[in-house]
């Protein structure tokens, strides 16, 4: 193995992509702290048992280990379970809890040059309150975060992980044969789809109710559609929902940035209802996502209902696809005598707000090479006749 | 186990610290950056035979873990390493080369109730620069940044690995025996360590000698006490590194902030030269440490001398016992036929830079619990006659 090696996935951020982050991050965190959210923080290793097993992320996509009292630890591959975590000690009294959280989470990835196997996620965590109000909330701090983070051409799209259950169950009667169907739609394969809808043992007529739930994405009017191939009472509470859940985005004045989509289907097995999805042009995968979660702090002791989003702040850097500029450096070089100037000379820059290196001549094998990366250098060396710039 | 159970030396951040831990953090790098240097991230995970082996932690404090190929992972132990893997592969042209980082470390722990398995370090490497100046520069940089922080009572005590060394081998000849002292010093086991003295088998000089030894703690004037006990070139070259050192301190303003102390042994094997820690009254263990390093970028295919800092930001909080002072918060709370007018107003209040929440009245349970954490609460609810607060 060589020294500079990386395990899989893993990635070192230099610094100008470092600094782009950074400024991107605080754009976002400041908005999500305007809203009203408190920021936490929580261990970057859980336990299996607890967070492990309630994140609802593939078992293989986890890395494990074991401590040293034997027992399994998960390095943390979301924030919503550790959230939960925190929360349920936290709810009594102050119910709705908003909490929000800007951290790295791990899925061991299966091969090279894929997915990061680290990544930064800022999000929130809206506990406690059932009403649409709540996703309503969360959809809008989502367009205003990314809207603040400088991305303006982004489209968040709407489904209700109810609607496809109800129409599933009442068509295709058992879960494996919706499980087949979810699979699909979860990998956005909807070639696959549609044949395999034509290979089912069904009435021509449910074939064609299936397959025209694949065009139920687009705008709000397409809801109307979907109630006609869905007349149970779950597809009409997941319709009625998603209008609510419509008129309050255009009272929030976010509705241009929303589309509906029905055939969204998480991989995230704790949502329960309205969820969403951010997509750009430039980037494949979603910039984020979120959803209801109604069910999961029943598993913390402490049953509640439950919303929230969770930005991919690399992604999110990729959709933007800008570097900061580098900030010019300034250099103040001296020899051993003149150190004392030096170094007056070089806090003053500093008080100035310049970001002032103060180098040793000695120290430096290269002059000029080294030299070059800076705005400015200042020399402090040899005769005694103040600073001379370069 | 209990669904809220963390595993042994993992903490949550709740919302108060967060914000005390990121206005404290936030100074720190800023000072950080005025200096010149760049912030750069590096992965959480390593491989055991690159970074894990050269991080100097013992074996038993790594978090080490499989990867699907079957190779040993590290969480990382600490940053000089993973710096020292990164700069291998930029050091080329710009040496010297200053690089910084802020990041979670991880040292497994024994028992409950003790330090922290995952703690936050900020820090800076400088690497290919082998003077003294370099030296004086991290010392002098970690004042600065520790009065930025706010933190005033601190002491750094610095010592060199030449000099115990160097008296150690001269006195006692043999490796085994010179770490077995070297041991007590380490633990600040001071009894043990005249004890241990006392029962060598040596000249009643030598032993005097070494009991001398511990009295090299205190002010500069020391260091010429510290030349009588031992003649050895290298420990004239360490006194004569730590004099040359002192003297830029007094340059930089620094001397006031510290006190020499020839007894520090880090359990850093990789230190080579100068080394320092930091102490204040309030925190037991040090505030942050660092020294120079000149054999570790060789590990990685590109010997340069090197020296950084790291400070333990959880411990300067300690030390700083203050929290950010909580920033009220506005509440908007609506009921549904007036959340239009509502989210005008939670957006007027946002503009002005207000936290606020914006809360449908149906998602509250208890009012009255609720309200209580705000400053003030804006209520648009039922008649339509505008805001009115309370």
């Amino acid at each position: 193995m060589f020294m500079f090696e990386k395990p899989l996935g893993m990635r070192d951020t230099l610094p100008a992509l470092y600094k782009t982050k950074r400024a991107v991050r605080d754009k976002i965190m400041k908005e999500i702290s305007g809203w009203g959210y408190d920021f936490i923080e929580t261990p970057t290793l859980e336990y299996y048992e607890t967070v492990g097993v309630q994140s609802a992320i593939l078992d293989q996509q986890l890395f494990k280990l074991l401590d040293q009292q034997g027992k399994t630890l998960v390095l943390r591959p979301d924030m919503t379970a550790p959230i939960a975590r925190v929360a349920a000690s936290r709810l009594a009294g102050n119910s709705p809890l908003r909490l929000s959280y800007q951290a790295n989470v791990f899925r061991a990835q299966q091969r090279e040059g894929g997915r990061p196997a680290e990544f930064e996620q800022i999000g929130v965590e809206l506990i406690g309150d059932e009403s649409i109000s709540a996703d309503a909330e969360a959809i809008s701090l989502m367009i205003s975060a990314l809207k603040a983070s400088g991305l303006s051409n982004f489209r968040v799209a709407i489904g209700h992980i109810g609607f496809a259950d109800a129409l599933f169950k009442e068509i295709l009667g058992n879960q494996e044969r919706a499980d087949k169907l979810r699979r699909f739609l979860y990998e956005k394969n909807y070639v696959g789809y549609r044949e395999h809808v034509k290979s089912l043992a069904l009435s021509s007529i449910d074939k064609q109710r299936l397959l025209d739930f694949l065009a139920l994405r687009g705008d709000a009017g397409k809801m109307l559609q979907g109630l006609s191939i869905c007349e149970s009472n779950d597809c009409r509470q997941a319709i009625d929902e998603l209008q609510k859940l419509w008129s309050m985005l255009e009272e929030f004045g976010v509705s241009e940035y929303v589309k509906l989509d029905l055939n969204i289907v998480s991989h995230m097995s704790y949502y329960t209802g309205i969820l969403f999805e951010v997509y750009t042009d430039k980037v494949g995968f979603p910039l984020g996502n979120g959803g209801r979660y109604n069910r999961l702090m029943e598993k913390f002791d402490r049953p509640a209902a439950a919303t929230g989003f969770g930005l991919q702040l690399g992604q999110l850097l990729e959709a933007l696809d800008v570097l900061e500029k580098e900030e010019p450096k300034h250099c103040v070089l001296f020899s051993q005598e003149r150190m004392k100037e030096a170094i007056e000379y070089a806090g003053a820059l500093k008080k100035d707000g310049k970001m002032t290196v103060l180098q040793n001549l000695s120290g430096v094998q290269d002059v000029d090479s080294f030299t070059k990366q800076f705005e400015e250098v200042a020399y402090f060396i040899g005769s005694k006749r103040g600073a001379s710039n370069e």
